[in-house]
């Protein structure tokens, strides 16, 4: 074990430039919620002011690529909005949402085969926001919360800041191991209070659950009284013509939850939505007046006027079609510049590529050289609520052009590949 | 007691007019967090599909009078936002909000003598938000929270939605009683987190904390090490010269919340701000992450444009000749038609009159009646974390036009008169 760790103290790491909060004096240190002990934050929004410098490729975040997003159209539908109705895009609204804006997620839906009543949908700002309603009604302090290993950073961000404990069941290339799952359920000694999975085009693993295995899933989550919630974020943007039920569209009591930020329109809008049996809507609409009393009336006229401009079916397919080519120039240049043991998988859809590094290359450590060359991605142990995953990373090919993918990509070679060398001369020197 | 309860069951209630939640068979129930059994709703919200319905004249929500807005101004705005600068509108952005927002939060709280930097500021989803944060930081199950009597229905319900116990301490003319406030410390067995005061132009009750209070506050706040959250939604809107010291400005330890909502813009935007001690808002900003990410650009875009397009100073102004004149109508209407044991404070800015009705009247047993007489209010028990205010209503002057109110108050008055005249001849048959 050794081997692992002294390398890196020989080796000036600049860590200036990655963001390090600074030692803060807190007098109000024994005030706080004992949640408050918990908060963690990510590394992706830690990130965020180093990574959208300009000279800087960043992999790292999951910003959907808006330059087909035309800004005329956003302003004509601003003006519509105003023009149907000026007082509504202005004021407070319902706390479920809009009525033109659900009808939009209504005919959404029908097309993942999952048929709901207006009733049954409630807006939520971003799908970030569902996450934390979920929590909120579900989640005591020390209750156990089931994940994918590994698993979307917001979320388990979100689990932790109500005290989950978080246990996880492991992927592989067809998803969520229904086996592994079967398993840790006997393990377990008090009941899970829900399981949640992101099915199609996994982030930060890239992965789909397979056909068989959704099935398989429902059916152990059925047997278990096991409530099961779905993150389709990535829905519709597959690259293949197979299409994967929706989980909510195998069995009714699924909580699902959708977002206007990666295919519909964009995350600016801060919109998203979760669908979920009637009782337990009820409570998440109630504890979302009491987290923001309703979502933007103006982003959601505006929304829902662009998508009568701009339907939905026709975005999905071109962009589908852009981010398809992103990830084959990545998967190209991956496999043209980075080192032979580094492995990842090929996405059927979505924004990630997930890399597996050498075990003593810890991606954490190795981010400030990689800023110093230019290039940004997420380490690997945000998306774990443990100690796992430091030789992985996420790259996400959503934002870049592709030209800036294959730069990129050659500049993170360059890294990945300095660290293996001075792990190994070291090691030859000792 | 049995006067008050009896007359009314011989009287016919529409009850079916009022939003009442269905009755839904649970089978999550065994499976909540123990804090979802303590969330509340507010009535504001249950009865926005009544109150907002045209036939109406709601004197119940908070609504800011929109009209002065003008649809171009904000159309334009968008337009200036996306060519400015076409992708940070469209994107996630940072967790603390969009830079030339803050800008516009420090010019206004400069006005308020408050001196803030850049980084001190965290924007929100409406002040509501922060109300969430708070309670999410500081809140453990049965931790003691202090609050005016009455107090906002958001806030009591961001509180109680973290297990909040609420101690409350009355306020006269002058706004939240200093002594009272004494004793109430004297007498509670643990430290409360933290007191929650609205000082300008309380909503509910309309009365504003005295200057000589408000040194007296931030004194006994220093000596009791008590932390205060001052809300100060309505600044600004007051129709006097008085000028009221933020308790901020008085003492940097306080956390302060505002709001984009009311005077600044529109609440269709959702925005708001906290401004915390560094060690406070660092903390307020991780949790904000797991909440929802970031607040929408789109809308931080809009209004930065607007506000350049149309100043804040102005429009403070113009906004609160109008709420004056709303206000010198509802309070000469309510002297005109009311009853004369019916009492009310004369607000000295806000949106709000706190009706005192006699102690037999039940304002939420009464609110039916006045739907079908096509007015609303909101009951005054909705500001209470008890049983008090039951004889209490909240009636907001700030949406409906001048001749609304009149005829607004001469519907209420005709409902509260027959309650007390039905009260009366029941007492007499008796």
């Amino acid at each position: 074990m050794i081997f692992v760790s002294v390398p890196f103290t020989l080796y000036p790491v600049p860590s200036k430039i990655v963001v390090m909060p600074e030692f803060i004096f807190d007098k109000w240190s024994d005030i706080y919620a004992r949640r408050a002990v918990a908060l963690r934050s990510s590394q992706i929004r830690d990130l965020f002011s180093v990574t959208s410098r300009p000279e800087i490729i960043s992999f790292a975040g999951g910003q959907p690529y808006t330059k087909p997003v035309e800004a005329t159209d956003i302003v004509s539908s601003t003006k519509e909005a105003l023009d149907n109705d000026k007082e509504t895009p202005l004021r407070y609204g319902g706390g479920e949402g809009q009525h033109g804006l659900r009808l939009h997620i209504i005919d959404f839906l029908k097309a993942e085969n999952i048929k709901v009543h207006e009733d049954d949908v409630l807006v939520t700002v971003g799908a970030q926001q569902a996450l934390d309603l979920v929590s909120k009604i579900f989640i005591d302090a020390g209750d156990i919360v089931l994940t994918e290993s590994p698993s979307y950073v917001g979320a388990l961000n979100a689990f932790l800041s109500f005290g989950a404990q978080i246990e996880t069941v492991d992927l592989d290339n067809n998803g969520l191991k229904i086996t592994a799952l079967k398993e840790k359920l006997k393990k377990l000694k008090k009941k899970p209070k829900f399981l949640y999975t992101v099915p199609n085009y996994h982030n930060p693993a890239g992965v789909t659950l397979s056909n068989k295995r959704r099935h398989e899933l429902i059916k152990l989550a059925k047997a278990e009284k096991l409530l099961i919630v779905e993150d389709n974020a990535y829905s519709m943007l597959g690259f293949e013509n197979n299409v994967y039920p929706a989980l909510k569209s195998l069995d009714e009591n699924v909580i699902y939850l959708g977002t206007f930020s990666k295919i519909f329109f964009v995350p600016g809008a801060r919109l998203g939505w979760v669908i979920a049996p009637k009782a337990i809507l009820e409570k998440l609409s109630i504890a979302k007046q009491a987290a923001d009393l309703c979502t933007g009336a103006l982003s959601q006229s505006i929304t829902e006027e662009y998508l009568h401009l701009r339907p939905w079916p026709k975005r999905a397919k071109q962009m589908s079609k852009i981010y398809e080519k992103k990830r084959d120039v990545m998967l190209k240049t991956l496999e043209k510049y980075f080192p032979k043991d580094a492995r990842w998988a090929r996405p059927k859809g979505g924004f990630y590529v997930w890399v597996k590094l050498p075990y003593f290359v810890d991606t954490t450590q190795m981010l400030a050289e990689a800023i110093n060359e230019k290039v940004a991605y997420v380490p690997g142990n945000n998306f774990y609520p443990n100690e796992e995953g430091k030789n992985y990373m996420r790259l996400s090919y959503c934002l870049p052009e592709l030209k800036e993918i294959d730069e990129g990509i050659k500049r993170l070679a360059k890294v990945v590949k300095s660290r293996i060398e001075l792990y190994r001369s070291f090691k030859k020197y000792r």
